[in-house]
């Protein structure tokens, strides 16, 4: 009987879906047994035996792939594969399969409730009326503002097409991949330099995987050139904006305001605490119920495929490879 | 010279232009010496020899209006009228004129901001996350819900529309005005008593003037008959859900979050503060920069042309004065 090892937590948890999926194909599957992120030393120790992994944003190295003698298929609830070592895997034959769609509707509405909320300042009006203070404070309309949005592709593109309604501010875009751009033709919007997204956008929000060339993408010379009340929000990988530099330029009073759901190390127990104005949040993007289960069951047909010896669907990309092995 | 006490605070404070519009006019005036919303009795003894009064939401009754031997007109920075005393004005010969349309855009887009915090608990995650507490919160996307709008005028027909690019919920509506269905026949809603949304939606907010027929519209009873993880947001006026019941309500566990911007007595200093899930802002609604700039800019330049003998252009309609007269 073949044995998946469901790393991701929580799972199955609005749903029991999956797990029933996994019990009628006669899959042997355990959960996470230490209900926290695993470290990488965690999954060498737990992988032995198994022969896929349900997967999270745990990193799975060449040291753990070392240790999983029997392991020959990674399926990941989500869609970024910076965590995943794909060329290690490839080496060893083991197949990497992803959800790239599932999760993006509710990264966008998250984003927009991290937009709103800094623009208007619902998270400090909040905390103070909590502690007895009557603050009334002023925001800004999103059609008053400049929104830069670094990388467009299905995250930030849905982001872009729901800022219709609420009247168009000035867009500024940027992403690596220039065709992008004739899936925009609808928008009027400026593609300009991520310099130039510094500088000028009120509010500016990243959509980019995790790779070499975004890893602390955004360091204190960036945030510093960014205007004095700018608000930058980060849904997409840790680390994509240094979270040093971000305590360091927002503790100096730069920055109206900042919204960080993803962090180098999860669970995060960094210094941003200290700032009232920087909304922290446990990343979340993917948690709606609907796309968190959309994307389990995705994740779990897909080693179900795997293990039954069907065609695989959701198979990652060429390109995310080339991203691994040329530091794209 | 002519006098004009400006009530509400803060005033001209991002754009100066109201208070050149007087100067230029030839109109001295006093902006509110307390630096707090006043009293009934703050007022009637400030009141006395100003010509007009550019209002915020203090209570300008008839014991006020007693001491105003010279008030000719008020000129409210706002939508709502509940704070005047219509029928002692029009006694009087004083004209009230309001600036209906200007908020209505910013007062939407809050209410979008307060309808994503509570769906994806950003408010109870940040407060947790700052606390050093890592807890990833299950949400709902809005197309995952049922959303009831009591009240679909200027500002409730504005959250409609906004829906539009989140993927349709499914949506319920009531007005007393029923005609007004006709002006919504681009969706898909269903137009039903406030009894049924209490009983079916899963996100309900609150879009009605303050009437003695909304006053304490939603108490205890109607709240017990909510959803127990349903979500109720009050951005309109406050009294319209009864706070003490709220209070009740949620400490016993109903309902999975509130938003309440509005409060019976501002500034606020309830027990509402105990309910970390119940957002507490400080009369927010209207205070965006462009929104509050134009409404202060609407009600100066009415009350300059009130006092400068040109015609009026924002006068109270006839069905404010018959809603106060006539209970409705």
């Amino acid at each position: 009987m073949p044995k998946v090892l469901i790393t991701t937590i929580p799972f199955a948890d609005k749903d029991r879906l999956p797990l029933e999926m996994l019990e009628n194909s006669n899959i042997d599957y355990i959960i996470n047994p230490l209900g926290r992120k695993l470290t990488e030393d965690d999954l060498a120790e737990m992988i032995t035996d198994f022969d896929a992994i349900i997967a999270g944003t745990e990193e799975i190295t060449s040291k753990v792939m070392d240790q999983a003698t029997n392991l020959k298929m990674i399926s990941r609830v989500g869609i970024g594969l910076d965590s995943v070592d794909l060329l290690a895997a490839k080496e060893r034959g083991i197949k990497v399969s992803y959800t790239p769609d599932a999760p993006s509707p509710a990264v966008a509405e998250l984003t927009f409730g991290l937009i709103f909320s800094l623009l208007r300042s619902i998270h400090l009006s909040n905390s103070q009326l909590h502690d007895g203070k009557w603050n009334r404070f002023f925001g800004r309309r999103l059609s008053e503002v400049t929104l830069g949005v670094i990388g467009i592709g299905r995250i930030g593109g849905r982001v872009l097409r729901r800022t219709k309604p609420f009247g168009t501010p000035k867009i500024l875009v940027n992403d690596i991949d220039p065709s992008k751009r004739s899936e925009l033709l609808d928008f009027k919007l400026d593609w300009v330099s991520k310099e130039t997204i510094y500088k000028e956008a009120d509010i500016i929000t990243i959509h980019t995987p995790l790779t070499s060339a975004t890893k602390n993408m955004i360091r204190k010379e960036h945030l510093l050139s960014m205007k004095k009340d700018a608000i930058i929000i980060n849904t997409a990988r840790g680390g994509i904006i240094n979270e040093q530099d971000l305590y360091e330029v927002m503790k100096s009073g730069h920055l109206s305001g900042a919204a960080i759901d993803v962090f180098e190390k999860e669970p995060y127990d960094g210094n941003l605490h200290e700032i009232e104005r920087c909304i922290l949040t446990a990343h979340m993007g993917s948690m709606s119920n609907d796309c968190r289960t959309k994307m389990e069951i995705e994740a779990t047909e897909e080693a179900i495929r795997f293990l039954t010896g069907k065609d695989l669907e959701r198979e990652a990309p060429q390109e995310e490879y080339d991203v691994q092995s040329q530091g794209l």
